[in-house]
């Protein structure tokens, strides 16, 4: 899993039905001391992750099979809001 | 999911059967901050996205099995357009 | 596989019901000689990886379905840990 | 799916047995902008490409998958040979 | 599939039971010219490569499946050892 913090939702008015009602955040990943490399993601939020949290996120098929569906496409959710006072 | 801005549309006469008809775009990753780190991946777009928008895009078998097969060979889809006064 | 060290554990209060009982340990990744593109990751450690310890890490699918479970929202597992004399 | 152009074939006389056959080729990926982050991978070619042509490359599951086998070791393929006269 | 130089072994008393006689070696990539990005992985070995010999690795669910297992919690594998005198 990789942490990062959410700066944003996203809005697509145009898109794959499966997405419909699902909020999609931008994650700005912190998986690096390198602030030139840092990178944005965006992922399927399901347990209520608020802008400036920092947060948990799985990728790839782990990310659609714990939706409970196997044609979702998705590739990442957040899975964890990480403790205001923790240091990472 | 990553976000990136269609740049073009790609040609292969001669391709793999099962691409046929598929509509196939590169796509420049806006994922990274820095700009010499950007990169382009190539998309199938079943939504109808143009040159110039930025779109949503899943990867690996998610793309794969949101297209209902589980054998074409394809690892990297357009699930939505981003709306155009939306901040990134 | 990839080897990391193991230099935090990592807190959530609010996550995934699945996550329940997991113990989830921030690894920072010795994959690169360049320092500046270190990176951290989060794996679940299930054979009781210390801090300071160098471990080998199992991820995407391979992570998950090691736990006996399709389900699970897990890209990352600790699968060893290394010997303490071993170069690397 | 990205982008690469095929450089050299390569071979294995000691291989596992499942890859005999195969025409394995090895490519350098045209998805950056920055020269010093150019990589190589090695494809399967089912599809006749040739050195110097820009091939199309699927990775991960679906490359294996497309194969019709669930068990081969494969995680590249090329798909496509991009239209000469195509800009990129 | 990427291309890797062995350059040891490492050796894990305390581990997955899975993970029991298999050996794991060391390899750095050289999947790129920028010597300042190159990276180590571990890899599951089959086929006999020794120290210093360059090998063909395939990633991810690819070399779960090839070991014949679903459960294996491997995701890299030797497939192939580079004939002596090949150009890469």
């Amino acid at each position: 899993m990789i942490i990062g913090q959410v700066i944003n939702s996203v809005w697509c008015t145009r898109k794959e039905d499966s997405l419909t009602g699902m909020k999609l955040l931008i994650v700005k990943l912190l998986d690096s001391q390198n602030h030139d490399n840092s990178r944005n993601i965006v992922a399927v939020d399901l347990i209520g992750a608020g802008i400036g949290e920092r947060v948990l996120i799985t990728q790839g098929s782990s990310a659609r099979k714990s939706l409970g569906s196997d044609e979702a496409p998705i590739d990442s959710i957040i899975i964890g809001i990480i403790d205001e006072n923790a240091e990472l």
